[in-house]
């Protein structure tokens, strides 16, 4: 009996009516026979509504209190669902991320999976359920709720596809699929059959929207092959799995813009060696991500000095701000200049590497729409360019039309 | 160090500016070096919206499900409760029913409370935290999340109160105290500054609205003394402990009016033995609570036959309605009325066992008033009869005036 894990995210159980809808979908796969794990993510809004409640109480909560507060969420959704289904005749149960065996290390908001134990899950299974998991969320050793951080639900599903040894895992969501551009921005814009882990990886990282880098790396790591597709419609999705010979030749396989970054410049920095090391040190005992990191060349007359420039997720650059004041005294820099108003925007493909001239015809692109390049970075299948925000999408465009146009 | 719980109320926790008042009553004490146990309800009005997601999907969702949603509310107020005392620097932890150590059986929806382990708020104490308990939940040896049913955030108060040997137990509510009738619905209504158990019991069981039975009862066991005081106000309230002498000398301590019961008969019942049993086993099999009940002697001609009635929490109507139906064939009886619109109207005093007249007084009250009496049922310290729901306030204000005005 072929097992499936079929990942719902916000929008998908957003409301009585839509939760019907899924749990319409599961029963549909159920009485084909298939063993089905469900993971669903809270209700779209619900989120944002506890993080604001708490704001409103203190502007910088406690994380390990914003993890029992957001896990709620999810905890909310799995009940719903699993009433959905009832209300269909279909046997379910819902687990929290705790009683489904998922342990985290105990880095609250953005906890790492440890181990996943599916004892629970396969006893479920195997006496007729259709099991309901809790995404975003897991429990330390010790006890303590956790949540994975932005795109922990993904993580959830893929994580439990390798643990069960699932033989097919499903993210469901708003979108067909993975397309060359978001088809909002970029009329376009066109749905991809497959994608290998590496371009998918890249368009996550750079806020594609899809899906979160972070569980497409996991899905890499572990080989889980996993399909992107919608969960309004029957249209086969996205396929994404480990590179094939004939994805090579493509060069370019997607344009994506990331809203979601702010911008952080230290003026001044003494240039000698460790004060980056303390810099970034310091933001990963915070647990704060950095993106992108631009050191530019030393100026200034006296002792040598230099701008150091990076770029963290806008939610984060609360944070940032207080652990780079910390360490002022420190590293001895000038001062601090945040940007909140940047776009990021990057093409990826496989083909690029073995593709010259790719980078200068995106640099000339925008320039010829009159875009200046704020911050440049460049992996072997991805060209990152940091932008104003207000150009971002007219940059998207110009960029699309002149790689996949 | 003396060794405080407080409860609080779902009002109490209403929006995020009553949860910093009660922040700053805890961090009052605290000042004071006092060690304290918080217990929060969900926010008022969380649990029943949840509810009402609930039916929507599904009008009888499953028990087990409902409390996996219902613990969410807590779990939010618990959350939002620390970070409200983080933000006056106090330090604070929340904890889930789960976490604290509250295990119940599996009756899911009104599970009981079977053993509290509080090494982890003991540990948590000591290390010098404010620790935050979520009210009306637990789980089961396997893992199952419980809830413990109306007012059982009282009962997990009252509950940790006896486990860790705590000096003293006060419920903050919305009210001062306990009152000798509801001074909403009638005026010349006055604070107790102290009743007995048994008092409080009945007035509980009687829909008084400030505490609910099974908290009470649970006190009385353990021999835990509490208070009832308003979360608005510094007024002293009512102390609520084992009888003493002086307190026999009242008659009368309270008029309560509960409107939250219906009423089922079952019309022409066939009257041998073992049908009455039938019922109720039933009706308990279901874990629905009966209150009062009521036999009429036999009438009809041919086989003898009774009429039965009951009354039940008016929520649980629809449940027993449909375990009365699924009995019909194996009872006998011919038809079942429901009736949501009646009230119950009790008096309740110790007093009230060594003066005889106090029921006719009562009775001669409501008949001067015009007032109709469905039920009628008596215990040593209370007297309770059922009326139309429409004629309870005026019921009560009359007998008020007749024994304590």
């Amino acid at each position: 009996m072929p097992l499936i894990v079929q990942k719902y995210g916000g929008t998908s159980v957003g409301n009585p009516t839509s939760i019907k809808n899924v749990a319409s979908r599961v029963a549909k796969h159920r009485a084909q026979g298939d063993q089905i794990v469900v993971v669903v993510s809270a209700m779209s809004g619900v989120t944002d509504n506890l993080i604001k409640l708490a704001k409103e109480i203190m502007p910088l909560p406690s994380e390990r209190e914003l993890d029992m507060l957001l896990a709620t969420g999810e905890q909310t959704a799995i009940a719903l669902t699993a009433i959905a289904l009832h209300s269909l005749d279909v046997k379910a149960v819902s687990l929290t991320g705790a009683q489904a065996g998922i342990l985290t290390d105990g880095v609250h908001t953005k906890a790492r999976i440890q181990n996943i134990t599916p004892k629970q899950i396969h006893a479920l299974l195997d006496d007729g359920n259709v099991v309901i998991v809790a995404g975003f969320q897991g429990q330390t050793p010790e006890g303590q709720i956790t949540t994975l951080g932005r795109g922990g639900s993904d993580l959830t599903a893929i994580a439990l596809t390798a643990a069960l040894k699932a033989d097919l895992c499903q993210i469901y969501t708003d979108v067909d699929g993975v397309y060359t551009a978001d088809p909002r921005i970029v009329p376009g814009a066109r749905k991809l059959g497959e994608i290998s882990y590496d371009e998918m990886l890249e368009l996550a990282s750079l806020g594609a929207k899809v899906m979160q880098s972070r569980s497409v790396e996991f899905a890499k790591k572990f080989g889980v092959v996993f399909e992107v597709r919608s969960s309004l419609n029957d249209n086969p999705g996205t396929i994404v799995k480990e590179e094939t010979q004939h994805m090579e030749d493509v060069v370019i396989r997607g344009v994506s813009l990331d809203k979601n970054q702010a911008k952080v410049t230290l003026v001044a920095v003494p240039d000698k060696p460790g004060v980056a090391a303390k810099i970034f040190q310091a933001l990963g005992d915070a647990a704060i991500n950095v993106d992108m990191i631009v050191q530019n060349v030393s100026h200034g007359a006296g002792t040598p000095a230099t701008d150091i420039s990076f770029t963290v997720d806008k939610p984060e650059l609360p944070k940032a701000s207080k652990v780079i004041e910390s360490i002022r005294a420190d590293t001895g820099y000038r001062e601090v200049i945040a940007d909140e108003k940047i776009g990021k925007l990057s093409i990826v493909g496989v083909g690029m590497k073995s593709h010259s001239g790719v980078a200068g015809k995106m640099f000339e692109t925008l320039a010829r729409e009159g875009i200046n390049i704020g911050m440049i970075s460049t992996s072997e299948i991805k060209i990152s360019v940091v932008i104003d925000l207000a150009k971002g999408e007219q940059a998207m465009k110009a960029v699309h039309a002149a790689f996949l146009g």
